[in-house]
């Protein structure tokens, strides 16, 4: 028996957002903020490009944690926000537990802050409960490469898939030809080299 | 069967403190002296506000290894405290093993210096042993990056889970419910950043 | 006699932006694409904030080089746009020199790609010339570390001054009171942590 | 059992090229591009040297991707050359895996840009089709080590072998007396230290 | 005429302590937290053991910036604070400036958040007004190490002395037998290496 | 069923050195050569201390690749030397397997130039035959760190161990009461550290 | 008095290319080696394109140091070659210094190995002369980064102009119209990204 | 007038080794251990080599500090040995400057630790005093990368000179030919590359 390729399936994911909180971001310092900040958008245009569901999660907003980054309030101003009133596994938190089974779906894209507490413990319990997991690196965070990398090991360890943005949008889209001009748009506002070589090839049809 | 996830539990877990002695600590390169011991105290601040049966181990204090750093000898003043009269591993030493087993707990959080032997070899021995191994990455230190990683792998390859004293602190704690005000002067007390937005939340909210 | 202090003014200051283009940013690897995207952006934005006269140069925008990032382009349309047949260093375009001498402006703030070429010449034509010189490093990019240091050096030695975007647009702008929303709005905008800090402000005094 | 040594044979092997394109080439920031070139054009000519079925693949050509690189269009003229309409992973378009089949190998020796997506994708289809993999991990090059890091870890845990192309190289020849000319050349084209190493050796050879 | 050596002198020295807010310091990413607060805190302690005169000063300590460390505040209770109204520059506050002529010290010892704006303006400031300026690296920070880099460069080509506040502590006290004790203690509560090597040394002159 | 430790013993381990010949030496490029040669030479030590069946292997030594360390060779005069005809993998020369099948011993500890052939495939077909493989990291080296990463993978995933001479050495001695002052002047002559705790110690200890 | 730029003129420049052999390359670790390669036969080739004056010398080929690197001595085979017969400062050779008076020319472009020794002697001796000394860095290796900024420290404290060989090629060149097939095909050979730009260019154009 | 090339003179050169103690020596983190040992051996066996009149100083040495390395104590039996009663300047101290004055020398070899103190602060006291300074970088020590860059940068701006030991051995040595063999025992002994050199070739030379 050949291992299995369990590979994304745009009917069958869904996106977890946990605590990406304005003031838990400063804790964050094994990425460079620009990118960390564009990666977190990217992860959130592209669960809105796909249309696959996706939760809010937050630890006590109007604390020092601070508020949820407005962009992704604004961005899934319909999806089931979860204002935890204490719980630091997410799945701890049945109304949490809910929204994910209400989903219906059996793959769970991860992304959170900081990355061995709010994405590692929901990513191992959801694990231990049956589900894909799918941690996405480059949209995560914690305080430095060490306590990334201990991390990145254990949830590994215990089966979890790790991706970065571009692999997850790349792996659910399958097909250029599914939307040319959509992927495009998604890797040329948050990909700078990619952007350039559209610039570069615009100009140059254009000009043709 | 999905895969187990294996939790810290604040009622059936030890920590196992081996050879924090101040000459050995001039070993330590592979990780920031400031960083280090800070990482070492709050370790000893996590064990002590959780209540978790603590031992103290040590290899030759009288010797250039040097005694162990005081504030740890402090903070256990009635820990089980093991001057090994030669054994590296600490498994090896039979009162050691007695007083693992004294606390009935299951599940070992380890840190130490050097991280190959003092951690690694204690790791491997209790994990033959049935013990659930959980080493404490940030708090345990040795000659640079590469042996680091040759020790981590080794560790992990035998099933010891990878963590740091932020995520055991998390994983015991569960609920910010338990103790707000505990858990976070631990955090003020040992993560800069945090002290910062705790610092902000307080002159804002106090302002109003 | 103290040495002086040759401070930035926003009345005497203009900014020269050569040679962003497409193309020649596929050579850019001592900075990470998202962080040299951004600061280029902010530089263009301080400029406009600043009304500071600002002239755009490009080589050879319908070859490899490709065209000029479309957002400086669509930024200032009405600024002097030197497109150079052929000479390497822009302060050998006559065009180009004209420009600035039209500013009026005595102090050159100069950023453009790859800098020990397209930065480095023109700002050591312009201190020969008997201009101020100030190169926003970080809005400047090129091969490799070794590259810009060298550059940097080669400046530095002829007396150029190195900043970054962040400290032209605080020299600048010289007190918040002159505008306190605009200027954060910039911030906002180009530094993640800095929204970040407003966001969770914003949060707790509207809370209040 | 022994865990089995699944090794290179050259005459069960053959190597997959994805999109080395001009183009996407620019996205490759995890390695030096003098390195990395250099690590492709050796993969090719150790390619040629064994004698190893090839098989090419594109995604775009006359898009923004950009041409292949041309010294490997030019060095397998004869090749399997799928030019894909629209499928990211190299696996779901018909043509190249047929291609593959027709080589009657089972050792798939995999390279190409970037390795999260055009790399990891095909490699793990091919595990699941039954195929060994082994990925030639310096001619593959993505956009950081993170996201590198990240793809290693999705493929090895699949059961990928992650190589060099000096150890498939050296894997492949099994011992000098095959050929030292042929293989010494290879060495001394892609490795300076080593050309360096040949030129004293055969200085003082002809001196003697 | 050989250069001088401009040596600080305990007589002739204050220190100016700017914007050490704790928003502020979430922007700093040059230099480890846990490094950079115990560097800001060592400095605090070596102005109080010299008896330097010492001016704190604010940027809008009510906003996102933050309050002021409360460790800094709490340990010079009778400094002059000068709260800014909005200069940048605190040399161009006539309060700042007036509290630093009233020291009657030459010799100004700076350090602060972030360096290239709070401590490079005004130490050029200070230096064209007469100053001797001694910038302290290690506590001040900045957004990354480009932008300290460009910041040193600016402050040193004119004049400014780059030193640590080890080399500072040094440099002040010139002769251990002026107070073995409390500079050792200054040491051990800030060096954890030092800290160590003295407590090896209680232990084995105790034995004796 | 609890993993098992495999550890190192002194009457089961066998110590084969690969390749580390003056020129192969120049190849390596992971490791810092002064660390490089000290780990090196200290693994020599040790195998001597510790009275291991030691063997030594080469390739071409009169060509290129250069002699065999002198100190090595010196060191085991006895030891069976095996200058390999061709075979690049250790273990397709008879001779070879022989001699290490003649120590009896089960276990290997395996060091070489370059890690991911020299070492690796040896490693691969010892645990292929059944023995327990240690590979010595910090006395094995390679071109970069990009090819050792693989080379450490391939070893690991096939079960190999990843230990370095300290850790070896330790293994092996288990209690310091078997000969503290041999261990002790193994580490003194290679760990710096140690030494000059050692150093410090006596001078105390003296002076008493 | 404003600074004098002094810029690189083809018709007043001469290269010293010193010690660029192949023992001496394997001492140099300050700089990749595919890199490094690349950069010194990029300067031989710009050399070779601008026709200037050109001196290699080498310091006892037939011992350990080896021979000079065969490229270079077959792309100049008329160039005057001093063999120095034991001076270490090339400039203490009559020979050497006899042929740089030969040239006529007064700017020296100075790169090779070691950097602070056979770099770094002759460039003050040069200065000392009256030359205008331009070191290229990047053609330029020695041990570790740290001797490698010791010597350039020492260099540019004398005057010498540190370049890399693309910043030397562009201001020799001064504008593209002299020559864009030459210089386009130099760029093309020793610069991967921008052979890339030129084949993802000539792909479109032709296509049109 | 062209700038002066002051170069080491043999005849006019003395060696000032500064506080290299076994207990300081733990605070060295700016550079790895093993390495550090080599260079600052090598620094003693040059001094040794050459015969230049060579001092020694150390701080407490019966206090935490530490003894000096045994083995500078052992290859100096005869020199100035001047334990500082608290003087943290050694030229704080008489006998030192005494010492100093009884070499005749104007040229100052200094090494030491911790750099930006124990080598700086007498540095800076000897340039004023009229001689020239020679810092040899790579055997002296500090903290960090960024305190030792702090120290470099403010001697340098007093005129210092830094250099390397190998750099000081090559200006000091003039001509390979008065005498080979001594000069490449010291290379071979303290350079591994270059050891590596001597092995092959003699070898080779030895097979003709």
């Amino acid at each position: 028996m050949n291992p299995q390729y369990k590979r994304l399936d745009r009917n069958d994911a869904a996106v977890l957002l946990v605590d990406h909180q304005a003031g838990l971001l400063s804790l964050v310092r094994d990425i460079d903020p620009d990118r960390f900040r564009n990666n977190v958008l990217a992860l959130g245009d592209l669960a809105d490009y796909f249309g696959l569901p996706t939760i809010l999660t937050t630890s006590f907003e109007t604390g020092p944690n601070g508020p949820l980054v407005p962009e992704l309030k604004a961005q899934f101003p319909d999806a089931p926000y979860i204002a935890r009133p204490g719980q630091i596994n997410a799945w701890d938190n049945e109304d949490f537990v809910a929204a994910v089974r209400a989903t219906g779906r059996k793959q769970l894209i991860i992304a959170g802050v900081v990355t061995e507490v709010c994405v590692a413990f929901p990513a191992l319990s959801a694990i231990e409960a049956g589900y894909e997991v799918f941690v996405v690196t480059d949209a995560s965070g914690t305080f430095n490469a060490l306590t990334r990398d201990s991390a990145w090991r254990r949830m590994e360890a215990a089966g979890a898939q790790l991706m970065t943005w571009f692999g997850v949008a790349c792996e659910l889209h399958r097909d250029w030809r599914n939307d040319i001009e959509g992927l495009g748009r998604l890797f040329s506002n948050h990909i700078p080299d990619y952007r350039n070589l559209m610039s570069s090839y615009d100009t140059l049809t254009q000009m043709g």
